[in-house]
């Protein structure tokens, strides 16, 4: 059984965007209509007028096959879409900007590759980043709200702080110093959107200041690659080892700042050890400045709490958490530490952004937060979220047994590679997206090649579909065209069990 | 009774900032000492150190009497600070750029004088631009939000569409079909944190696409200036007549986009009148882009509703609103239509600034609208504004005769100008602030000199509260040096009634 029918039989939910494109082949060049088409097709990827997960089909395009099937060739080998047949061709872009060359007119991916995977439907989503939102505390939300408007004063309702409310960032304070051994003053808060808007802000106050290129670390995450590339930064890839960041890495490459996840690296969930953290706060100690997303460190498993570096070095360090991953991504909040010299420019950099956040949502978190309601909620789903990790690792044991397991000991998300083996991982996850199953690519938060692998979040699903999916990524992972035979070609990774590498 | 002894006996409230500047004499050049304290003196004031509304007493500065008396002197001349004696000297910063140099570290003023204001405490605010606080529906608010919450899916609580939520797109359609004679798509909206904010995204395109220039009105908001300025916007000044703004000046001009408020021009209450807009509308036709600030329209008392530019031209305008005036500000929910070949790159902007607006705020705005409660809420606030205006009317007509009213048929504010009169308008409001009176003098609105003038909000203030706010202004005014003889030097204006222009 091929991908193509496969994605011919199962692929029904998935929105065909072939018909939105009106291509007029009349406008192509004479002789270079093959460059013409597949120029087309990539400026529709990159600006997602054909999203992720769409399929392509010949029929629709109105030119002939022969002209399709060499446009799908040119867009096959730079990974951007997968699969052909009767089924279609399944758009599956890599990231920008080193695969996806520019589009005619100036296009840059703006819409976001993560963006458009989330909007295509699907059966199972496997995606990371997103915990057990079947557990939002609706009715402790809703009560604090009550008692929040209750006790409001007319001026509450007027113009706020562009730097948070008083009480929210006392409040955070407070939630730092319990669950992340951070003291800070609630001086050194800004509230803000979500620790994406942080990015944004402190990319437009570093590029304010001079400071243009940014070390990320390989891999990393691509969301947050993305925010500062369109913040004007230059992202510098830095590698990733066991150990962490590699800070002989980042020395050498001359970049004036560097976003790093120590707690819980994303994506490989590995922590930054000791001696890389006393060689990074010595780069700081320099002039450097590490940006801190502590993105999902209150979730832990399997080890005590891994300190945040903030908690070593405030000067230095500024330091982005959000209740993205404690609650829900969709109430937008989150908090900045900010050293002394940079807070004045953060907050101005957020009055313009937006005049701040919204003052209802900032009392009713604080509230939350100082009742003790939201550690009674993490608690919670901490007990969920482990029963579900604990699921996804015996469903990898079994379903995909050549997996390299990274990660577990914390956080929402597994990675896996598949060491030695030479198949394009979005491959993989096109085949499974046809299939159904929504994951993510490793490959899209890499610079450096590597072997192929899949981030696979568990805390948004049951035990029972995170069963079925991982069950799914085995079906399609024996249905690609290389997957029985070159998997393992080398035998380094002997089927039949998988390995689990505590990070 | 002279100014300072005012300041003295009222002004307790306002804060002391001197003692935070921390100046150091001995790093002051040899023979430059008076211009170096001024130059600090400016620093602070630019950078927020020293708010507006703070007193600066000589005797804190720890430098000698002599040498602040000239450097006072330097800032009176400026506008930047006013009154003198035992009570201090009242900090009354001019707007930036214009006015106050720049600072020895680049250091815009970037908190924004009128955040700076707004932090000062008063007994009676007679700021502009806020609704009646005291009627937010708290009771509608939560109760829809209970239902929200009830409703949702676990899904929605997950990173949403950053253009908006699907609902609250539609439900703004139809609230500006019903309310501003606007036909548009859902898919025209993005949901922005307010116009603040949309300002910023406009900005952000703009600026990308080339256009690096932007007419605004003169006078005009300084806040919206400010705005677009952090933006990387060069504005300029386009004159506002009583017919709106001077289209012939606006093609003169050479910018590629402008923002204003046809409706009810900020501050000045009037509407862009019919040869105007067809002009302006020629203008966008021939490739200018509109940004139409809809600020106050719903807020209209003796006249019919002026239809909204973008009802007449869908392509050329884009169009912000929010429910900042509305509702609260609190709340930073707005929106803005997009013309089709920027909607891309907008919702990009957004996306990149936050990743979306807040879901539970969005859908319960979008109830609160569907279920006719917003306009409900609407006509029971402008019944109550429209008292609020008919008191400040007449307050003005008894305890301000020589003052000219500007605007009053519809919006939240007065203008009040006094023609022929010499004194600096910023002298008046800081006089007025020392009596716990909160006012926007004209000039900071203002690029091109002009008659002194305040602008006035009526609408967070009971009638009791206007009474007294402008029998204070009376008492402020007739207290300047020059108040009671040269308020009226050329005798254009005879005391003993004040003309109302209805706007």
């Amino acid at each position: 059984m091929s991908r193509s029918n496969e994605g011919e039989a199962q692929g029904s939910k998935s929105p065909s965007g072939s018909d939105f494109l009106q291509l007029d082949i009349g406008r192509a060049p004479p002789g270079g209509r093959t460059d013409w088409l597949a120029g087309r097709l990539r400026a529709a990827i990159a600006d997602g007028t054909l999203p992720v997960g769409s399929r392509i089909l010949a029929a629709e395009l109105r030119v002939s096959r022969g002209l399709v099937t060499e446009a799908y060739q040119r867009l096959a080998e730079t990974g951007q879409v997968a699969g052909r047949g009767r089924g279609g061709t399944v758009v599956v872009a890599a990231p920008p900007p080193s695969a996806v060359p520019a589009a005619p007119a100036p296009a840059p991916d703006r819409g976001g590759l993560v963006d458009a995977l989330r909007a295509v439907p699907c059966r199972i989503d496997l995606s990371p980043g997103v915990p057990d939102l079947t557990a939002f505390p609706r009715t402790a939300w809703i009560q604090a709200e009550r008692r929040v408007l209750a006790a409001l004063t007319p001026a509450d309702f007027g113009y706020g702080n562009p730097q948070g409310t008083p009480a929210l960032r006392e409040a955070v304070v407070g939630w730092l110093a319990r669950n992340r051994g951070i003291r800070a003053d609630p001086d050194e808060v800004v509230v803000v959107a979500g620790v994406a808007q942080a990015l944004g802000l402190l990319a437009q106050v570093l590029h304010d200041r001079g400071v243009h290129r940014i070390a990320v670390e390989d891999p990393g995450s691509l969301g947050a690659r993305q925010q500062l590339e369109y913040g004007r930064m230059e992202t510098v890839p830095v590698r990733v080892d066991e150990a962490g960041l590699d800070v002989a890495e980042l020395r050498a490459s001359g970049a004036g700042a560097v976003l790093l996840t120590p707690a819980h690296q994303f994506p490989t969930g590995v922590v930054l050890d000791g001696e890389r953290r006393r060689d990074l706060l010595a780069w700081a100690a320099g002039g450097g400045l590490v940006i801190e997303d502590d993105y999902d460190a209150e979730h832990r498993y399997d080890r005590a709490p891994v300190p945040a570096l903030r908690a070593l070095m405030p000067e230095g360090v500024c330091y982005a958490g959000s209740v993205s991953k404690l609650l829900a991504p969709a109430l937008r909040l989150g908090w900045l530490l900010v050293p002394p010299h940079l807070r004045d420019a953060v907050t101005a950099a957020k009055r313009y952004a937006d005049l701040g956040n919204p003052v209802l949502a900032q009392l009713v978190l604080a509230r939350l937060m100082d009742s003790g309601e939201l550690e009674r909620h993490l608690r919670f789903v901490r007990r969920r979220h482990r029963r579900r990790r604990d699921a996804m690792l015996r469903a990898v044991a079994e379903h995909l047994p050549g997996a390299r397991v990274h990660g577990a000991a914390a956080g929402l998300h597994l990675m896996v590679t598949f060491d030695g083996a030479r198949f394009d991982d979005t491959d993989l996850a096109a085949a499974a997206l046809g299939l159904g199953v929504k994951t993510h690519p490793l490959s899209w938060h890499r610079h450096r090649p590597g072997p192929p692998g899949l981030i696979l979040g568990y805390a948004a699903g049951t035990a029972g579909e995170i069963e079925d999916g991982i069950t799914t990524l085995g079906t399609a992972l024996s249905g690609l065209p290389d997957g029985g035979r070159k998997v393992f070609p080398q035998g380094r990774q002997p089927p039949g069990g998988s390995r689990v590498v505590r990070g």
